[in-house]
């Protein structure tokens, strides 16, 4: 009946794939940290700093600038559910697996879905994002910014302008990009936007940073419903459609967010920690630090592939930096690459989705592991197995072309 | 912009409320081991590992044992909306808040809720159960095991096969008690149990392990609905009404678990970590023992009040032993005798929900706080609190009085 186990004690792995990458080891020592009550006073001003540390990160000025309890892709879930009721149209401008997750949590809250597409390895150019508007009439527009199953990063300058002005709130999936690429909520003018730690924040998973736009939140608090367990004469409930979760309902978390402490979720403490110990890392580094140090990561990677005569994937003016896609060359089996590269030199590299399922792999520089001796390291490990799996390439060139674009990335 | 705050720094508190307490400094520690690929040998075998810590916890069999990842509350929506569709009646069996929460989750599903109740500080008959059952026609039945609000613990042997006899499966939140008072999925005959870190497993919130009876599982992969962006040829959607959430699609959580490793959230890793060495704690320390740990801390906890003349809440023959609520005297203000224990001895107490708050506080014993010392340390300092506040009690009683009931505790 007693299964033991031992100790945990993982190997020390790189996580050169697309995510989840290893971890800043200063966020996993603050995770160390004693819990505190949940409304103990040490513990709501450690929520209020939380709400200060994230709002450069998201490039915001919003109030509402906070973490959803769980993965990346419950914060997608809380802000569609809280955004969207049932026969509510919504445009989801899609260009990737990311993107078909959007619809199918629409599908489930019971949204009106139209989309707009754009072929793998491309993005959807803003003026059919406006004629698919004025051809749908969304409530609501979502897109991916950063989609790891194309490599994609979407441009979004002047999408929240384009859905104002069509009375339209918008959305936006920054998890595999916060931390990495720049976040500008404020001059995209979306109105939430939502990530996660374990890509380009170093940290793990388990914690969803989101920010909302006062002008979303006041939509969603017109939905509050406030449980019976919990209703207080100072909180009221909105007109609007009730939101259909509890756990998701962006309503109530602001109000637990809020100086009104409205009991809802037992905060998840030590995720808290942790990602409060990702944006004061961001913070000391300097956002533009942090978006070169992947630029150069990303340039590095792209270089090296390309020396050992791998193709890349999807156009280069919109390739995001910290994730690459290459090639599997004919006649050598990629699971087998993988394995090796984990076995023989504690790296992992990703495998890719759907239509690039077998051709590709996929390479990632994020957060903590953006950095110049893990890309090259990785480069010399594959072209040590790619040669032993029977590839013939240029020998030595991988290695100083990335070193090159590392310093020549702008 | 770019707001600085020092390093994470809480107070050591002795957190004595009614949870989130201390974690174990073990769980914590473990939390600090690097991270893994999702898809890593070592990552799947932890998940394993895990799934095999947790049937002893949840006295099971059922193979499908594992952590939904997010708060308690998380569990209960996931349990829920992968079993209720829009329009099936559930029976709630409500003694307290966390009775009302199930209702409300369950309303925001669409469900036609059905409650049987009990007056706080007591416990639902299981003939009441059946009556309403008999009179409800449910297909689910829900309840809380121990419900904190006011510190009942509703008996459940034999609901399990009231249900099976009338067609219906059954749910019980067991977040206030996994840990510190049995949980017996399987003599229950329960079809779903959820829990907790936070409370008597001595971790951090934010995982939340679950139980699925075999019948239960059938019954939600006839809900199944693989999303577009990964979808296999080897699994197949189900017949039955698409579950409302794709976070809490049990359905597809469970292929994720499972061999076929469906790809659905990023495993929230440093807390699976956390969650297991919970598991670890108490399987090494021994379920009985546990058990035995925490009757004794309750039964100090209620001796040690009531000699210092406080009365104790509910019906003694159901009182949960990690949580004691007991009545704030005449004359003394509640929230000042909280902040002096907090500011004066770095000890945090409860207060109180709904019709009881303002009157009760409410005194935790759980995980690695269901401790001899911290017992009498938390009611040494009251004595000396409610003193200072101008409270006149017998000097002196408490802590011996407190001392020989953890002795004679059965």
């Amino acid at each position: 009946m007693t299964a033991t186990y031992g100790e945990i004690d993982p190997p020390q792995r790189l996580l050169m794939g697309p995510g989840p990458v290893n971890a800043h080891p200063r966020v996993l020592r603050a995770m160390s940290a004693d819990l505190l009550g949940q409304f103990d006073p040490e513990m709501t001003a450690y929520m209020n700093e939380v709400m200060a540390l994230y709002r450069p990160v998201f490039g915001t000025q919003n109030r509402w600038t906070f973490l959803v309890d769980g993965t990346a892709r419950a914060g997608i879930e809380a802000a569609l559910v809280s955004m969207v009721a049932p026969g509510d149209t919504v445009l989801v401008a899609n260009f990737g697996r990311f993107g078909l997750l959007l619809t199918e949590i629409l599908g489930r809250i019971g949204a009106r879905i139209e989309t707009v597409d754009a072929p793998w390895g491309e993005v959807v150019p803003l003026g059919a994002i406006a004629d698919a508007i004025a051809r749908t009439g969304p409530k609501l527009v979502a897109t991916v910014h950063g989609d790891t199953s194309t490599t994609m990063a979407q441009p979004l300058d002047g999408l929240g302008r384009l859905c104002a002005d069509a009375g339209a709130l918008s959305y936006v999936d920054a998890t595999a990009t916060i931390g990495g690429m720049e976040i500008a909520a404020d001059r995209w003018g979306v109105d939430i936007v939502t990530g996660g730690l374990q890509k380009c924040l170093g940290g793990p998973s388990g914690s969803a940073p989101i920010t909302i736009s006062d002008r979303a939140a006041a939509h969603i608090q017109r939905r509050k419903h406030v449980e019976q367990g919990i209703r207080r004469d100072d909180i009221d409930d909105g007109e609007g459609v009730r939101i259909g979760s509890n756990y998701f309902d962006l309503a109530m978390i602001m109000d637990y967010w809020s100086e009104k402490r409205l009991n809802h979720h037992t905060e998840a403490t030590t995720m808290l920690y942790g990602a409060r110990e990702c944006a004061r890392l961001m913070l000391e580094e300097g956002l533009e630090a942090r978006y070169l140090r992947h630029r150069r990561a990303g340039a590095a990677m792209t270089a090296g592939l390309r020396a050992l005569g791998l193709p890349v994937f999807g156009d280069d003016r919109y390739r995001m930096p910290n994730v690459t896609a290459a090639s599997i060359p004919d006649g050598i089996d990629g699971e087998t690459v993988r394995r090796r590269m984990r076995e023989d030199f504690e790296i992992e590299i990703g495998t890719a989705f759907g239509r690039l399922a077998g051709k590709m792999w996929r390479f990632g520089a994020m957060g903590y592991n953006a950095r110049k001796h893990k890309v090259l390291l990785t480069l010399g490990a594959l072209e040590a197995v790619l040669r032993a799996e029977g590839y013939s390439c240029l020998v030595g060139e991988a290695v100083p072309a990335a070193l090159a674009a590392w310093e020549a990335a702008p």
